[in-house]
């Protein structure tokens, strides 16, 4: 095993450095994995240039990455699920096994869940990354390890849905036309939504959205009037949205998605909003919209690796820019700077531990 | 047939008038009622004092009262479910019985449902009322017209309860010690909830509440710290609340509804809030806690009376204060001081049409 | 309006004939439709050949057809939903709207529902035929008569995966490749379900599955053993089934999808099969696999309209014969000989009513 | 430690000693127990009686018991949860938590749980056990250590109901008046069911099961009529039961609670019966009557701790015996005739644990 460890490190805000970390030793249910792709998160960037995300805060240096997958180089005495040699996705979040959270079947929730670049948590941005085996997925060799990446969004994706209850002939509203919320899309109607409203603040991204399928689309803008934008997407849909999406997390797109909700239906708020949020609140209850926030995702790896591997969704579309691990700074400028939808780090070279080659 | 039809009209706010109206003609699916008992609900005060109540307006006289019981005059044709002499309970809204919310079992949601005093449809706070026979439920001689009359807001309750999916062994958080609060929490108990704790700015209703059954209370005061509410809470009840109510409708409890509830657990928002409130919805999203709201009540009607008929929940002592019909507006005014828990108006003399009599 | 009225009455067991029989009168809730097209399900050559199905017995004769589309003639006071020349497909039960089944959102359940030909209602293979205008849904124009007839049966398979509970990234088992077998399977699959096993005794249906999509085909002879069955089930899978559905009835697949299902898992059985069944129950149990059976169909006409107007289902490869109203009776033998999927019954000059004229 | 380490050992079908074995060692994440109650189960006299019980054979020498209590002797150095001193109750599976079922929330479905008593693991019927801590639950001390070894039964009895969606108002069949069958009764009436019919075959038992509470005891005969006994049942019931439960597993009471269901409710199959079984399950499912078994349970643990501890459900009734574990083979003699309801075996002095001492 090479001695190389390259290692994307978070000192503090604003200070992300390449260095070199010792190669970790597993633990008898733990793979080793050399790391092939790493997507650019939303949050990561957060960290990134505040050293917070949420109520979380980066107080000690952490390295980055979460949207990953790698190739495995060394397994536990007790690992049966995978094979050195094996390319495999993995979910990011490690819980404890043993608290009520973990035993009902909701492990996101267990508070001593060990999340990569959660603080204080290091993430799998470094060359050699251990793992607990349970929590990597195999990937079929025509499942590329850029797909295999993107299982992360695409189950938060996946738990939006579930959570939302999303089903064949319904009408369903996204608001923000970013990765998640294009992934929502994609995932509704892969599930049987007949319909898709997606609304963004820029015309571009919903242009992309409209080649990746959408429906419908709205821009909206800051001046934009509520009431009339309520109208308009009603108009668009046909009716109301069985079930509404936040993907953005701004008071104005919370506030659209109780307005616009078909009554008895769902408002599942996925973007991470300011603490405080001045809402329309009754009006939506005495409907009796049901407003549900999702926590990362519980149990939905295996079907976003089910999803992409039978082509039912088609995540390749979404990676509009590529990094070696040498151009992770500028990785990270340019998702920073939101030009393009995602940005994914080679750990590799390009498409080495891709059996079935492509060009994109 | 008396040809008195004694009437409570609401010509518009603060007036109300005890006049005569005719006696209403029956469909085929329809039943006359001879009206027995009816209590004051906090909304009828509302439209009594105000004229509206959320976003319903009373723009021309309404015969107040929606929590009833009565007795069958006279049938439609086509009526099978009960007889002339029947004493029932009465459910106050008739859906349209055709359109998606009927069709799918929410017909409370149906747009065009006509509910009693709710402008511009008249309740049934007069001494003849026809109603569809269907939404009548025959009493068992053991059940007083009292309880007939109270199967209203328990509806509401179990409606609260059911949409929290209160069960088994779980632990509830009831912010508010109204009837609507005290009845959630009989329900609650009823099915199954092992520690109860209930909340309110009076004293008194504590010690009302403590007396039904309550298992913990906490006074709150109106310069309370909302932290210290919350570890307070989670102390009393040895852990965090699996369901938590509003039943009050003040930001301050639904704020602590949404702070005090279990990860992954459910608040469900029974209180009529004010329109726009400031609320920290992204911390309780993040936990996944689902939020809530209830509008009246479905199909809850026959099992309020199977709780109260079998003796699971005891509604009596919730009756603290007796009026006649001619005494109505003495009644509306107690209810409005908020000095007991439920004003009982009778339009018969007290008691005459319950076979079981009792002294209270 | 013609004045004939072209009827394929049953008068008893095989004994099926076109007469002419009085254009029924409206009420205000109901609309007049001029038929177009209607299918045959098993259900009516089983009334044809025995005079009963099931427990459903043909005590006087009884105009035939079920599966329908047609187009508004005349409309009642009250209908809002439709208009004259309006194309639509006929929902073919019409409830009480009165019972508790009705009120719960179940109104197939409902005791007193009046379903097109079963004994004793008549059914719609009549030129003119009445029906509750509520349960009478509008085609867009680019869907056609025959789809909308289709919707009948789609209806059966949307409501068996709706209470199979099918989602996103499911294996799914389906025994069966008749009309229903196969719409389960292309509903399955536009729910999301990623592995589709579909399993029958005749190669060319199973051939037919294929083309339609299946993932997988299975061969299943009288004498096939069936523990080999269930591990060939597994092998082809990669697993065991989340949901097996057993649209066949006969005892040998009702047995195997108890056998195959995934512990967990839910077997549903859609199949009319013997009254006495003798089955390995425990097994089931003991994996906790839930049985549900299916009855019909509810609230599923407008998800099927949707899923078939928004091209997520292509029933129109299920048509394989036409045939005009007069010559039902061959369509009717061609029908019992099993030798295509579908028949359908034009009862207007074929593809007249159709704005977007189609071959096929 | 004292180095006495009674142990009851199965060595073949009616094979049962007391014989010597050594006091197991701890992991971290392990506690020693001291035992102090076990119940004796049915399937506890299988074992003993034909060295097997339902698919799951003895081949090799099996310490008994699985329904225990005991004091915590000694802890593992990660365990949080229960210290030195402590009386628990021990919930007798412990899963992998890695494979999908303990993924899901659904651990007593995992393939490689080691279930007490349980052929090849072994149970508690011994002076000294180890167990995995955080499958203890320390008891309050006025809840007795006979109160925590029927923490097992009771959570079967509570996963039947939570299978069952037993809730407020609902109309309940038990089929058995066994130990599990009078749970199940108390359990669903402290859930909010509000009529419960029990049947048995023993008038005694019914006697018994009308002093827990049952508000309907019905007497079933061997020769007894089938369609009458759904017919009585429905009369003392004053309608169908919307959940029943099979405590039993003959092919008769199965057979029942298929007929006597109301349709869209749920039939639960409690008891363990033969493999292959006739039933009448085609008309059940017509009737969208769902068809679920349990096996053992699931998070059940707390709740029943939680309903044992409030005073909602009242176990104590159901101990019938109490003998010393030197007397061990006198109980299973007495269970295996049953004659009483709940045979209890004490390891230490009887009632020496209980805080609060009890006479029974």
């Amino acid at each position: 095993m090479s001695a190389d460890n390259l290692t994307a490190l978070l000192y503090k805000a604003k200070d992300l450095r390449l260095v070199q970390t010792p190669i970790p030793e597993i633990n008898d249910d733990e793979v080793l994995l050399r790391m092939d792709s790493v997507g650019i998160c939303g949050s990561d960037v957060h960290y990134w240039q505040s050293g917070q995300c949420g109520h979380f805060v980066l107080n000690e240096p952490m390295i980055m990455g979460h949207e990953a997958s790698g190739v495995v180089a060394k397994i536990g005495a007790k690992v049966k699920n995978v094979q050195v040699g094996d390319r495999v996705a993995i979910e990011p979040g490690v819980p404890c096994r043993y608290c009520e959270f973990c035993k009902t079947g909701r492990y996101h929730l267990c508070p001593d869940i060990l999340f990569c670049a959660t603080p204080p948590v290091h993430g799998n941005l470094v060359r050699y990354y251990k793992h607990a085996a349970d929590f990597c997925y195999k990937l079929p060799d025509h499942v590329s390890m850029e797909e295999g990446a993107l299982l992360e969004p695409l189950s938060v994706a996946i738990h939006a849905c579930r959570k939302g209850g999303v089903t064949g002939g319904q009408t369903v509203l996204v608001l923000g036309a970013g990765p998640i919320g294009l992934l929502i899309m994609l995932t509704a109607k892969s599930m049987g939504a007949t319909k898709v409203l997606i609304t963004d603040v820029f015309q571009s991204r919903l242009d992309f959205a409209k080649k990746l399928g959408a429906d419908h689309t709205l821009l909206v803008k800051k001046d934009s009037n509520e009431a009339e934008l309520v109208v308009k997407i009603h108009e668009l849909l046909g009716g109301h949205p069985d079930v509404s999406f936040d993907a953005s997390g701004a008071q104005a797109t919370v506030r659209l998605s109780l307005l616009a909700t078909k009554s008895g239906g769902v408002a599942v708020l996925v973007g991470m909003g300011a603490v405080e949020q001045t809402v329309p609140l009754a009006g939506a209850l005495a409907r009796e919209v049901d407003i549900r926030g999702i926590f990362r995702y519980v149990n939905e790896y295996p079907i976003a690796l089910s999803m992409v591997s039978s082509g039912k969704i088609n995540v390749k579309p979404l990676v509009t820019h590529h990094f070696s691990m040498e151009e992770t700074l500028e990785a990270y400028e340019v998702a920073r700077q939101g030009a393009g939808i995602k940005v994914m780090i080679h750990l590799q070279p390009r498409d080495s531990n891709n059996p079935q080659k492509f060009i994109s």
